[in-house]
């Protein structure tokens, strides 16, 4: 396999035959040894985590293509810490797509003068431009259009797409008795159709979770959810 | 006439008629004597700027009113510095409604990843909540809905008279030679029939204007537009 290109917490593979292959490291986002999804720099090692990353993603992924929401996701093997997935396109140099059920968070820290924190919201959808050194700023459909990141129509495809992830995730996770307050999802083109693709991965670290009105460590919302 | 608010830059006063006016003062936004549009203090006091203010003011609400955009406005009496305007609710706790026609100031600052400073922009809107302490946020429609700051359909229809109305002031400004880079306006509903209207004051101090290649400071837009 032919290293295509070497992420923080992830590499692309290009397999023999000519397939993209995802390797899940154990290198996790954080600063000073301490976990933080917000963070965009390797802050530690966890010995387990690349595999238990892959094993949450795969689980929510078979559950989101067997609803017919189209992901890049083929398959998995665990074992091995790999994803196949199909090759795409990210939108302008990436964007990331919040949905959010609780205001916690930035969404406060916006907007705390119209609504009290914790209060509910109704699978409200944002987007955000991958942009560190601008502090990842908040954009509306308006300039994804004039910037020529989406296409017309693109905007409210990706929302409507976000919004069926996230409840099914919701869903799941409230299955087990778990609480999902927001998560940060990704979308691309199909490389090939030009279809709009669920991307990336789905672990811990991209969703906010309680339980029993206690913050769930990211680490763990894999286990709840795998093993109840 | 009875005083019912005291602004920064304006007082409203309600006469015998139960008429709303405005009182047009001289008082500025800005610091340390310097004007800035962009502060929410006063910080110095230009005599006349008040009469210069509502002159340009009430020459662009008729140009709008004629063009059957509805807006707050009903007449003006320069000399005595009042504007007559119909009683109006704000949205939320104040709404302001950005049109851009080139990418300058915050745009810059958080998409200067994806556009050169000072190219074309078609027409964008932006919406950010009044909101000194949390730095005026920028708000998408699902946010708006979600707080009850907008009805549904209303984001489309403020967007949609944002743009007649910045198209038209742009024109009035290029007749003179002038460059509307960008303008920032306030809506609010009628009182009365709770339909959407342009309101507040329409002043140099509420767009950036540039003449051959030059920023036109705010005070001087005024004389530009009216005197040719």
């Amino acid at each position: 396999m032919e290293l295509v290109y070497k992420g923080k917490t992830k590499d692309v593979y290009q397999d023999e035959k000519g397939e993209f292959v995802l390797y899940f490291k154990d290198d996790m986002t954080g600063k000073d040894g301490v976990f933080d999804p917000g963070e965009n720099q390797v802050g530690l090692t966890v010995e387990g985590s690349g595999r238990a990353g892959l094993r949450m993603s795969s689980h929510l992924f078979e559950k989101i293509n067997a609803a017919g929401i189209p992901t890049h996701y083929v398959d998995a093997d665990v074992d091995a810490r790999t994803m196949k997935v199909k090759k795409i396109t990210v939108f302008g140099e990436g964007l990331e797509v919040i949905c959010r059920f609780k205001a916690v968070g930035s969404f406060i820290r916006r907007y705390g003068n119209y609504i009290e924190e914790g209060a509910d919201l109704p699978a409200y959808v944002e987007m955000t431009l991958k942009d560190d050194e601008r502090g990842d700023p908040l954009i509306n459909e308006a300039a994804l259009e004039a910037l020529n990141i989406l296409k017309p129509d693109e905007y409210q495809e990706v929302a409507d797409l976000t919004v069926r992830v996230s409840e099914l995730i919701k869903d799941e996770l409230a299955d087990k008795g778990l609480d999902l307050y927001d998560i940060k999802l990704e979308f691309g083109r199909d490389a090939e159709t030009g279809k709009v693709l669920l991307i990336d991965e789905l672990s811990g670290g991209n969703m906010r979770v309680f339980k029993d009105g206690e913050s769930v460590d990211p680490l763990k919302i894999g286990d709840y959810l795998l093993n109840g």
